[in-house]
């Protein structure tokens, strides 16, 4: 076995617990960790890893499954790790380049943005979700970050997979879905918007789920061509905004060619 | 105002943080603590309160709405509270006796089964979607428990609404579906399984959802009369248990009269 590493002084160690505390610096690298067996696995076969930290514990374990750059102390691994009961196994992640002019948007494609979206554990579900259905790309607008620690642990892995643009303004996502012929439905709280139940969603379409507390801005609203509203019997607030999300995803998924 | 308690020793605070802390304490008084102004004005409004407890600061904002049995101080609202930013509005809360006995499931309801799901978090959820959809009862059978304050606070105040059965065991559970003529259908992973597109969901049905990690156990999907499986592009184990349940109570309720 290597030297077993035990100081947090360790140039790696404070490498990786800076990309875990600190959002700049994660940007600036364009790196984010990833801690736990499941996601480090999803990592190493979505061949998008960099150095792999194990402590002596699951160094005994997983030696032969992944080959480590740093063992480290079970003690240190406690230090290192964001979860209560960590399984010792760490890495650093690339963050993909991806832009709309490198990869632009494809007019059979189907979307959802989510705009001033601020809570990572649902933004965590929402891309966990999109994974799973086959949503072609997750637009993150003015959002919490994709690549915090709570959110990457929240998609289970599906950040390795799903494809994820982040964007800084409404005006250059709305121009890069209409210049796709893109139709943006807009998930809103209003009498007048039209039950999903009675838009045909499908190819073509992108859905718009706005803030947890305040929805979507009238900007955001009006950069969409149709408002829908999930129909609800109880409380009108009551659908929480990843289960409106993922509702939403569904019957998009569903639907055939969405209306043009 | 009335006097400010500030003593942890004070038997209503004791009461209070035991009923937080002590789910054997809840089951015998069939009592249970809500925090926060929302929560809080969703007991007010289904009148189903008893002792209600603000802080000095809270009472200064809401006297007029709240008539208060216990004034404290900020510090012992911090000590009782279960959040990190507690508002200083608490009140404990009568458990609904609801029994298969006194209240029989009916023939055209809609029902959404929970087996062995563990996460507080997934079974707020589960609620609050629930009743936004419009769901007649969540039956939730060897799960955790729907009155422990993580549960309550992830419902956002459906628990004040939703009716829920709590039951110990499949046999009984699924004695009440079948005396009510209740198609079950299993949500599984199984390649076997009928795609929940394929199925007829809709009145006179209930879904059942199981564990987060290893779904429902045989004698769960024994019990129902269908598998069912929502279709997935990505990844099999991406949607998480409350999600799914989501999808399925959204599919259910959309339906007009189920399969028969």
């Amino acid at each position: 076995m290597a030297n077993i590493i035990t100081s947090k002084d360790n140039p790696v160690i404070r490498h990786y617990r800076k990309l875990c505390e600190n959002k700049r610096y994660r940007r600036t690298c364009k790196l984010f960790p990833a801690e736990g067996l499941r996601l480090v696995r999803e990592a190493v076969q979505a061949d998008n890893f960099g150095t792999v930290i194990l402590t002596q514990s699951a160094y005994e374990k997983y030696a032969g499954e992944f080959a480590p750059d740093l063992v480290i102390s079970d003690d240190l691994g406690r230090y290192i790790a964001e979860t209560d009961h960590p399984q010792g196994v760490f890495c650093v992640c690339r963050m993909p380049e991806l832009s709309l002019e490198t990869k632009p948007l494809s007019p059979d494609g189907r979307y959802l943005v989510t705009c001033d979206l601020q809570d990572p554990g649902n933004m965590g579900m929402i891309l966990r979700t999109a994974d799973a259905l086959g949503v072609d790309a997750v637009l993150s607008c003015k959002s919490c970050e994709v690549y915090s620690p709570k959110v990457v642990r929240a998609t289970m892995g599906a950040i390795f997979r799903q494809r994820i643009y982040e964007l800084g303004d409404i005006s250059s996502l709305s121009a890069a879905l209409q210049g796709a012929s893109i139709r943006s439905y807009a998930a809103v709280l209003h009498k007048d918007a039209h039950f999903v139940t009675d838009c045909k969603l499908g190819t073509g379409c992108a859905v718009w789920i706005g803030n947890e507390g305040n929805g979507l801005s009238e900007e955001a609203v009006s950069a969409c061509a149709e408002k829908l509203i999930i129909p609800m019997q109880g409380n009108a607030e009551s659908l929480n905004a990843a289960m409106a999300a993922g509702i939403l995803m569904w019957e998009m998924m569903k639907g055939g060619t969405g209306d043009a």
